[in-house]
């Protein structure tokens, strides 16, 4: 198996290759903030960076692209991601870091996964790339300040703000939600109401 | 079997008994806006006078009425309704309506079952006891006046509205969103994208 950093520096030199220059400084602020998210919450730094250079190598694929990997990988996507890149593009990620870069680490495989809807349940790392996707430096919208401030002292929490912002953004632009996101937020609605002794 | 103008005036007797003013007078908005709309859209107006009369029979239940239901009529209920009187009464009322009053049409028994949440595939009868309850002439929210003008023209459209309503009052409430919303109003965007030739 590679190492980790080797992994890294391969699949950097790959997405700076394919995708738009903008869309690169987005993954590199992701790894960045993951990085240090990984840092205040005791997780494998080297696994977010590795989940977070990942996580948008399918974003900016064509539909060629799309419908290649899903028959080469034998991907399997449910009605909401066969209809759209913005869902899918987390599910082609995951499957090509298995199989094209031999990542078999199924924390690593989950963040990736998982890192646009997000899910009830979620692990640290999951939960980490899933917020660091919202917050880095390049991202604006009103009241990203706030979601950040909370990421690094309550990443439940800030999850939720993340939900109701993402949410409130599809119910205005009239895109489909995806019904795994309301569950997550239920779950953390419960999750925030636990009280840590 | 009981004629149903029996049933509704038996029921109507009853829930006056049982619930404020308030949400009677709310009842009988709902009874008269859905026979209007059963008129339009060709709907059974009977059907829906009945459906309307009990959709919130089980609303202002206690607890302990809740509990007691639930375990006469062996009331099946998912996580979020068992957490929730404002998830579950549709379900109880839906129980009621046939365990005490011998209502067995599926039509009018799914069209209170689901009077709270909606579904992918309503019925006819379904949509207008969602819609009815959502713009009845008590009901005074942001943008109820555009909601009840499109409803009388484009049912689809005003349960697009209405789950954009609904889902932003639950998200800055806090509130937990129930995924048989969000699945329905993804139906219902596809839906509003049909050609009607």
């Amino acid at each position: 198996m590679k190492d980790y950093k080797d992994i890294y520096k391969e699949v950097d030199r790959k997405i700076k290759s394919i995708m738009t220059s903008k869309r690169y400084q987005h993954v590199i602020g992701v790894v960045n903030t993951s990085s240090k998210l990984a840092d205040i919450y005791g997780e494998d730094v080297q696994k977010c960076r590795i989940a977070a250079i990942f996580h948008d190598y399918a974003k900016q694929f064509t539909k060629d692209q799309v419908q290649q990997t899903i028959l080469e990988y034998c991907v399997k996507l449910d009605i909401l991601e066969k209809d759209s890149i913005q869902l899918s593009h987390s599910k082609l990620a995951a499957e090509i870091a298995k199989k094209e870069y031999g990542i078999y680490d199924e924390d690593i495989l989950n963040a990736i996964s998982f890192h646009t809807t997000g899910r009830a349940y979620m692990s640290m790392i999951e939960k980490i790339i899933f917020v660091a996707d919202s917050i880095e430096p390049g991202r604006k919208y009103p009241g990203v300040e706030a979601v950040r401030d909370l990421a690094f002292h309550d990443i439940n929490k800030a999850i939720l703000m993340i939900y109701k912002h993402t949410i409130t953004h599809l119910l205005n632009s009239d895109h489909k939600i995806h019904p795994d996101s309301v569950t997550a937020r239920n779950y953390f609605i419960d999750k925030n109401k636990e009280v840590n002794i």
